[in-house]
Protein backbone atom coordinates (compact mmCIF):
# COMPACT_ATOMS: atom_id res chain seq x y z
CA UNK A 1 0.00 0.00 0.00
CA UNK A 2 1.19 3.48 -0.79
CA UNK A 3 -0.35 5.39 1.71
CA UNK A 4 -0.93 5.32 5.10
CA UNK A 5 -5.00 4.44 4.51
CA UNK A 6 -7.26 2.45 2.75
CA UNK A 7 -9.93 5.57 2.57
CA UNK A 8 -6.77 7.75 1.15
CA UNK A 9 -6.00 5.62 -1.16
CA UNK A 10 -9.30 4.70 -2.85
CA UNK A 11 -9.96 8.33 -3.10
CA UNK A 12 -6.58 8.79 -4.96
CA UNK A 13 -7.38 5.92 -7.04
CA UNK A 14 -10.73 7.38 -7.81
CA UNK A 15 -9.26 10.66 -8.84
CA UNK A 16 -6.38 8.98 -11.12
CA UNK A 17 -9.07 7.43 -13.22
CA UNK A 18 -9.92 11.09 -14.84
CA UNK A 19 -8.16 11.53 -18.02
CA UNK A 20 -5.36 13.35 -17.58
CA UNK A 21 -4.67 13.43 -14.34
CA UNK A 22 -1.99 11.28 -13.23
CA UNK A 23 -1.07 9.85 -9.81
CA UNK A 24 0.91 12.84 -8.80
CA UNK A 25 -2.60 15.20 -9.51
CA UNK A 26 -4.65 12.71 -7.55
CA UNK A 27 -2.67 12.63 -4.80
CA UNK A 28 -2.28 16.48 -4.30
CA UNK A 29 -6.39 16.81 -5.38
CA UNK A 30 -6.98 14.12 -2.59
CA UNK A 31 -5.22 15.85 0.05
CA UNK A 32 -7.21 18.96 -1.15
CA UNK A 33 -10.33 16.82 0.07
CA UNK A 34 -9.03 16.29 3.37
CA UNK A 35 -8.39 20.18 3.81
CA UNK A 36 -11.99 21.16 2.89
CA UNK A 37 -14.43 22.18 5.24
CA UNK A 38 -16.83 18.65 5.55
CA UNK A 39 -19.70 20.75 4.35
CA UNK A 40 -17.17 21.79 1.01
CA UNK A 41 -16.76 17.96 0.87
CA UNK A 42 -20.10 17.33 1.25
CA UNK A 43 -21.15 19.73 -1.53
CA UNK A 44 -18.43 17.97 -4.04
CA UNK A 45 -19.84 14.73 -3.47
CA UNK A 46 -23.25 16.00 -4.18
CA UNK A 47 -22.50 17.92 -7.63
CA UNK A 48 -20.95 14.53 -8.81
CA UNK A 49 -24.54 12.26 -7.78
CA UNK A 50 -26.70 15.34 -9.11
CA UNK A 51 -24.92 15.51 -12.43
CA UNK A 52 -25.40 12.16 -12.98
CA UNK A 53 -28.64 11.66 -11.67
CA UNK A 54 -30.40 14.65 -12.97
CA UNK A 55 -28.18 15.02 -16.37
CA UNK A 56 -29.69 12.65 -19.47
CA UNK A 57 -29.63 13.68 -23.08
CA UNK A 58 -31.42 16.28 -25.17
CA UNK A 59 -34.81 14.16 -26.86
CA UNK A 60 -33.51 16.10 -30.19
CA UNK A 61 -29.74 17.54 -30.11
CA UNK A 62 -28.02 14.41 -27.49
CA UNK A 63 -26.45 17.54 -24.90
CA UNK A 64 -26.70 16.86 -21.91
CA UNK A 65 -29.81 18.71 -19.85
CA UNK A 66 -31.84 18.65 -16.93
CA UNK A 67 -35.09 18.96 -18.82
CA UNK A 68 -36.66 16.71 -21.67
CA UNK A 69 -34.97 19.04 -24.13
CA UNK A 70 -32.16 22.03 -23.60
CA UNK A 71 -31.93 25.57 -23.53
CA UNK A 72 -30.66 25.74 -27.31
CA UNK A 73 -33.54 23.57 -28.86
CA UNK A 74 -36.39 24.31 -26.65
CA UNK A 75 -35.36 28.46 -27.62
CA UNK A 76 -37.36 30.13 -30.12
CA UNK A 77 -34.46 32.50 -30.35
CA UNK A 78 -32.58 29.73 -32.57
CA UNK A 79 -32.50 29.33 -35.97
CA UNK A 80 -33.74 25.63 -36.61
CA UNK A 81 -33.43 25.59 -40.14
CA UNK A 82 -29.13 25.30 -38.96
CA UNK A 83 -27.98 22.26 -37.54
CA UNK A 84 -24.51 22.55 -36.22
CA UNK A 85 -23.07 18.36 -36.15
CA UNK A 86 -20.37 18.28 -33.32
CA UNK A 87 -18.34 15.40 -31.61
CA UNK A 88 -18.79 16.12 -28.03
CA UNK A 89 -21.13 18.56 -25.53
CA UNK A 90 -17.71 20.44 -25.11
CA UNK A 91 -17.65 21.12 -28.70
CA UNK A 92 -21.25 23.04 -28.36
CA UNK A 93 -19.64 25.46 -25.50
CA UNK A 94 -16.45 25.89 -27.84
CA UNK A 95 -18.71 27.26 -30.77
CA UNK A 96 -20.94 28.99 -28.58
CA UNK A 97 -18.81 31.21 -26.76
CA UNK A 98 -17.73 32.32 -30.24
CA UNK A 99 -21.17 34.58 -30.14
CA UNK A 100 -21.64 34.13 -33.99
CA UNK A 101 -23.80 30.87 -34.68
CA UNK A 102 -27.80 31.15 -33.93
CA UNK A 103 -28.87 27.92 -35.33
CA UNK A 104 -28.80 24.40 -33.53
CA UNK A 105 -26.93 21.69 -32.66
CA UNK A 106 -26.05 18.20 -32.97
CA UNK A 107 -23.81 15.87 -30.03
CA UNK A 108 -22.77 12.60 -32.08
CA UNK A 109 -21.12 11.54 -29.11
CA UNK A 110 -17.92 10.32 -30.97
CA UNK A 111 -16.55 9.87 -34.12
CA UNK A 112 -16.70 6.81 -36.57
CA UNK A 113 -13.26 5.29 -36.01
CA UNK A 114 -13.19 1.60 -37.38
CA UNK A 115 -9.26 1.43 -35.70
CA UNK A 116 -11.10 1.66 -32.33
CA UNK A 117 -14.00 -0.56 -33.26
CA UNK A 118 -16.72 2.07 -33.53
CA UNK A 119 -18.88 2.33 -36.20
CA UNK A 120 -22.09 4.64 -37.00
CA UNK A 121 -24.50 2.80 -35.42
CA UNK A 122 -22.59 3.65 -32.15
CA UNK A 123 -22.95 7.24 -32.26
CA UNK A 124 -26.17 9.16 -32.47
CA UNK A 125 -26.40 9.18 -36.54
CA UNK A 126 -29.98 8.32 -36.42
CA UNK A 127 -30.86 10.74 -34.17
CA UNK A 128 -30.29 13.39 -36.24
CA UNK A 129 -31.27 12.05 -39.56
CA UNK A 130 -34.73 11.88 -37.85
CA UNK A 131 -34.56 15.59 -37.22
CA UNK A 132 -34.34 16.00 -41.33
CA UNK A 133 -37.96 16.60 -41.72
CA UNK A 134 -38.28 19.62 -44.14
CA UNK A 135 -37.54 22.21 -42.08
CA UNK A 136 -33.63 21.98 -42.16
CA UNK A 137 -31.58 23.44 -44.77
CA UNK A 138 -28.46 23.23 -43.54
CA UNK A 139 -26.31 21.13 -41.63
CA UNK A 140 -23.02 22.27 -40.69
CA UNK A 141 -20.20 19.11 -39.88
CA UNK A 142 -18.30 20.55 -37.02
CA UNK A 143 -15.88 17.63 -36.38
CA UNK A 144 -12.35 18.29 -35.80
CA UNK A 145 -10.21 18.54 -38.57
CA UNK A 146 -9.14 15.16 -38.08
CA UNK A 147 -8.78 11.58 -39.85
CA UNK A 148 -11.94 10.37 -37.76
CA UNK A 149 -13.71 14.17 -37.79
CA UNK A 150 -13.03 13.76 -41.49
CA UNK A 151 -14.19 10.61 -42.27
CA UNK A 152 -17.69 11.14 -40.17
CA UNK A 153 -17.96 14.14 -42.43
CA UNK A 154 -17.99 12.18 -45.61
CA UNK A 155 -19.68 9.74 -44.33
CA UNK A 156 -22.78 12.12 -42.54
CA UNK A 157 -22.36 13.88 -46.16
CA UNK A 158 -23.45 11.51 -48.62
CA UNK A 159 -26.25 10.35 -46.49
CA UNK A 160 -27.73 13.99 -46.02
CA UNK A 161 -27.06 15.24 -49.20
CA UNK A 162 -29.75 13.30 -51.24
CA UNK A 163 -32.22 14.41 -48.92
CA UNK A 164 -31.57 17.53 -50.55
CA UNK A 165 -30.24 19.24 -47.79
CA UNK A 166 -27.06 21.53 -47.85
CA UNK A 167 -24.19 20.36 -45.93
CA UNK A 168 -21.27 22.39 -45.45
CA UNK A 169 -17.87 21.89 -43.41
CA UNK A 170 -15.62 24.28 -41.31
CA UNK A 171 -13.26 26.40 -43.27
CA UNK A 172 -9.61 24.97 -43.03
CA UNK A 173 -6.53 27.73 -42.56
CA UNK A 174 -3.99 29.12 -40.53
CA UNK A 175 -5.11 29.89 -37.18
CA UNK A 176 -5.66 33.68 -36.28
CA UNK A 177 -2.60 35.33 -34.41
CA UNK A 178 -0.33 32.32 -35.79
CA UNK A 179 3.22 32.36 -37.61
CA UNK A 180 3.26 31.44 -41.20
CA UNK A 181 6.79 29.93 -40.78
CA UNK A 182 5.25 27.40 -37.69
CA UNK A 183 2.37 26.02 -40.48
CA UNK A 184 2.32 22.32 -41.28
CA UNK A 185 2.24 21.91 -45.07
CA UNK A 186 -1.12 20.51 -45.06
CA UNK A 187 -2.74 23.77 -42.84
CA UNK A 188 -1.14 26.02 -45.29
CA UNK A 189 -2.23 23.80 -48.61
CA UNK A 190 -6.02 24.05 -47.12
CA UNK A 191 -5.08 27.91 -46.20
CA UNK A 192 -4.00 28.79 -49.93
CA UNK A 193 -6.68 26.44 -51.85
CA UNK A 194 -9.60 28.09 -49.66
CA UNK A 195 -8.20 31.61 -50.08
CA UNK A 196 -10.93 34.43 -50.17
CA UNK A 197 -10.63 37.67 -52.06
CA UNK A 198 -9.79 41.24 -50.27
CA UNK B 1 -24.53 30.89 -17.97
CA UNK B 2 -21.63 29.16 -19.93
CA UNK B 3 -23.07 25.50 -20.06
CA UNK B 4 -26.38 24.11 -21.10
CA UNK B 5 -27.34 23.01 -17.63
CA UNK B 6 -27.08 24.02 -14.01
CA UNK B 7 -25.68 20.75 -12.40
CA UNK B 8 -23.09 20.39 -14.88
CA UNK B 9 -21.72 23.91 -13.84
CA UNK B 10 -22.22 23.53 -10.16
CA UNK B 11 -20.07 19.98 -10.99
CA UNK B 12 -17.66 22.29 -13.20
CA UNK B 13 -17.45 25.15 -10.38
CA UNK B 14 -16.26 22.32 -7.56
CA UNK B 15 -13.62 20.50 -9.79
CA UNK B 16 -12.21 24.04 -10.53
CA UNK B 17 -11.26 24.41 -6.83
CA UNK B 18 -8.76 21.97 -7.08
CA UNK B 19 -5.44 23.70 -6.90
CA UNK B 20 -3.42 23.27 -10.49
CA UNK B 21 -7.14 22.18 -12.37
CA UNK B 22 -8.29 25.11 -14.61
CA UNK B 23 -12.02 25.78 -16.37
CA UNK B 24 -10.86 23.16 -19.25
CA UNK B 25 -10.03 20.33 -16.97
CA UNK B 26 -12.98 20.75 -14.75
CA UNK B 27 -14.98 20.87 -17.25
CA UNK B 28 -13.30 17.46 -18.70
CA UNK B 29 -13.81 16.09 -15.40
CA UNK B 30 -17.41 17.22 -15.43
CA UNK B 31 -18.01 15.19 -18.51
CA UNK B 32 -16.25 12.39 -17.70
CA UNK B 33 -18.67 12.08 -14.93
CA UNK B 34 -21.52 11.97 -17.01
CA UNK B 35 -19.86 9.17 -18.88
CA UNK B 36 -19.30 6.75 -16.06
CA UNK B 37 -22.01 4.33 -14.96
CA UNK B 38 -24.38 5.43 -11.88
CA UNK B 39 -21.88 2.94 -10.15
CA UNK B 40 -18.94 4.69 -10.48
CA UNK B 41 -19.92 7.71 -10.15
CA UNK B 42 -21.67 6.73 -6.87
CA UNK B 43 -18.21 4.99 -5.72
CA UNK B 44 -16.58 8.87 -6.79
CA UNK B 45 -18.80 10.60 -4.16
CA UNK B 46 -18.44 7.88 -1.68
CA UNK B 47 -14.67 7.63 -1.45
CA UNK B 48 -14.92 11.82 -0.80
CA UNK B 49 -17.35 10.98 1.84
CA UNK B 50 -15.73 8.33 3.19
CA UNK B 51 -11.96 9.80 3.34
CA UNK B 52 -13.89 13.21 4.78
CA UNK B 53 -15.10 10.90 7.29
CA UNK B 54 -13.05 8.28 8.45
CA UNK B 55 -9.47 10.19 8.35
CA UNK B 56 -7.81 12.08 10.71
CA UNK B 57 -4.73 13.31 11.96
CA UNK B 58 -2.42 10.46 14.05
CA UNK B 59 -2.36 11.35 17.87
CA UNK B 60 0.91 11.26 17.43
CA UNK B 61 2.73 12.41 13.81
CA UNK B 62 -0.46 14.15 12.51
CA UNK B 63 -0.71 12.64 9.28
CA UNK B 64 -3.98 11.19 8.00
CA UNK B 65 -5.04 7.97 9.14
CA UNK B 66 -8.21 6.21 10.56
CA UNK B 67 -7.41 5.16 13.53
CA UNK B 68 -6.31 7.22 16.51
CA UNK B 69 -2.94 6.10 15.84
CA UNK B 70 -1.31 6.01 12.39
CA UNK B 71 0.57 2.88 10.59
CA UNK B 72 4.12 3.91 11.02
CA UNK B 73 3.91 5.34 14.74
CA UNK B 74 2.01 1.75 15.77
CA UNK B 75 4.80 -0.20 14.14
CA UNK B 76 7.33 -1.91 16.63
CA UNK B 77 9.50 -1.91 13.24
CA UNK B 78 9.97 1.45 12.99
CA UNK B 79 12.72 3.79 15.09
CA UNK B 80 10.80 5.76 17.70
CA UNK B 81 14.18 7.69 18.31
CA UNK B 82 14.17 9.18 14.91
CA UNK B 83 12.04 11.80 14.11
CA UNK B 84 12.03 13.01 11.00
CA UNK B 85 9.81 16.55 10.55
CA UNK B 86 8.00 17.03 6.86
CA UNK B 87 6.06 19.71 6.03
CA UNK B 88 2.27 17.89 4.62
CA UNK B 89 1.85 14.27 4.39
CA UNK B 90 2.46 14.06 0.89
CA UNK B 91 6.41 14.81 2.01
CA UNK B 92 5.92 11.42 4.42
CA UNK B 93 4.68 9.32 0.60
CA UNK B 94 8.18 10.96 -0.84
CA UNK B 95 10.44 9.73 2.39
CA UNK B 96 8.81 6.25 2.41
CA UNK B 97 9.71 5.50 -1.64
CA UNK B 98 13.17 5.55 -0.97
CA UNK B 99 13.05 2.61 1.43
CA UNK B 100 16.16 4.07 3.59
CA UNK B 101 14.46 5.83 6.20
CA UNK B 102 13.40 3.90 9.31
CA UNK B 103 11.99 6.34 11.86
CA UNK B 104 9.21 8.13 12.46
CA UNK B 105 7.57 11.20 11.19
CA UNK B 106 6.07 14.48 12.42
CA UNK B 107 3.94 16.33 9.57
CA UNK B 108 4.18 20.57 10.52
CA UNK B 109 0.70 20.91 8.03
CA UNK B 110 2.50 24.14 6.50
CA UNK B 111 5.57 26.12 6.99
CA UNK B 112 6.17 29.38 9.09
CA UNK B 113 5.73 32.32 6.34
CA UNK B 114 5.37 35.89 7.89
CA UNK B 115 4.38 36.90 4.34
CA UNK B 116 1.30 34.70 4.48
CA UNK B 117 1.08 35.28 7.98
CA UNK B 118 1.36 31.79 9.27
CA UNK B 119 3.51 31.71 12.72
CA UNK B 120 4.87 29.07 14.91
CA UNK B 121 1.28 28.39 16.75
CA UNK B 122 -0.54 27.66 13.57
CA UNK B 123 1.38 24.67 12.85
CA UNK B 124 1.92 21.36 14.74
CA UNK B 125 4.83 22.65 16.39
CA UNK B 126 3.69 22.28 20.37
CA UNK B 127 2.41 18.27 19.40
CA UNK B 128 6.14 17.93 18.08
CA UNK B 129 7.81 19.25 21.50
CA UNK B 130 5.47 17.19 23.20
CA UNK B 131 7.29 13.89 21.87
CA UNK B 132 10.77 14.85 23.19
CA UNK B 133 10.61 12.93 26.00
CA UNK B 134 13.96 11.37 26.41
CA UNK B 135 13.54 8.48 23.79
CA UNK B 136 13.70 11.09 21.08
CA UNK B 137 17.94 10.89 20.08
CA UNK B 138 17.27 13.05 16.62
CA UNK B 139 14.96 15.27 15.13
CA UNK B 140 15.95 15.20 11.02
CA UNK B 141 14.41 18.63 9.23
CA UNK B 142 12.87 17.25 5.95
CA UNK B 143 11.45 20.82 4.81
CA UNK B 144 11.47 21.99 1.87
CA UNK B 145 14.87 23.82 0.61
CA UNK B 146 13.18 26.94 0.69
CA UNK B 147 13.12 30.77 2.57
CA UNK B 148 9.92 29.17 4.13
CA UNK B 149 11.49 25.62 4.56
CA UNK B 150 14.81 26.90 6.07
CA UNK B 151 13.29 29.89 7.81
CA UNK B 152 11.54 26.87 10.16
CA UNK B 153 14.08 24.62 10.18
CA UNK B 154 16.13 26.96 11.43
CA UNK B 155 13.15 27.96 14.25
CA UNK B 156 12.53 24.40 15.39
CA UNK B 157 16.39 23.56 15.43
CA UNK B 158 16.92 26.63 18.24
CA UNK B 159 13.86 25.72 20.26
CA UNK B 160 14.72 21.70 20.35
CA UNK B 161 18.42 22.17 20.68
CA UNK B 162 18.21 22.98 24.33
CA UNK B 163 16.51 19.73 25.00
CA UNK B 164 19.79 18.01 24.06
CA UNK B 165 18.44 16.30 21.02
CA UNK B 166 20.20 16.26 17.92
CA UNK B 167 18.66 18.22 15.05
CA UNK B 168 20.40 17.59 11.85
CA UNK B 169 18.86 19.04 7.71
CA UNK B 170 18.38 17.26 5.08
CA UNK B 171 22.17 17.88 2.64
CA UNK B 172 22.22 20.32 -0.37
CA UNK B 173 23.51 19.63 -3.07
CA UNK B 174 23.23 18.34 -7.31
CA UNK B 175 19.97 16.17 -8.22
CA UNK B 176 21.13 12.95 -9.37
CA UNK B 177 21.03 12.50 -13.29
CA UNK B 178 21.29 16.77 -13.86
CA UNK B 179 23.76 18.19 -15.21
CA UNK B 180 26.28 20.97 -13.53
CA UNK B 181 26.24 23.03 -16.46
CA UNK B 182 22.27 24.10 -15.98
CA UNK B 183 22.79 23.67 -11.86
CA UNK B 184 22.43 27.43 -10.32
CA UNK B 185 24.71 28.95 -8.29
CA UNK B 186 23.44 28.36 -4.67
CA UNK B 187 23.24 24.72 -5.01
CA UNK B 188 26.69 24.68 -6.63
CA UNK B 189 27.91 26.34 -3.96
CA UNK B 190 26.12 23.74 -1.42
CA UNK B 191 27.51 20.84 -3.17
CA UNK B 192 30.66 21.98 -2.87
CA UNK B 193 31.02 23.20 0.57
CA UNK B 194 29.27 20.15 1.69
CA UNK B 195 31.36 17.58 -0.29
CA UNK B 196 32.15 14.77 0.79
CA UNK B 197 35.11 12.49 0.69
CA UNK B 198 35.67 9.51 -1.76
Amino acid sequence: MEYNSESLEKLVDQFARFPGIGRKGATRMAYQVLNMSDAQAQELAQAIKDAKTKLHRCRICQDYTENDVCRICASNRRDKSTICVVETPRDITAVERTHEYRGTYHVLHGLISPMDGIGAEQLCVKELLRRLNGEVKEVIMATSPTVEGEATAMYLANLIKPLGVKVTRLAYGLPVGSSLEYADETTLYRAISGRGEL
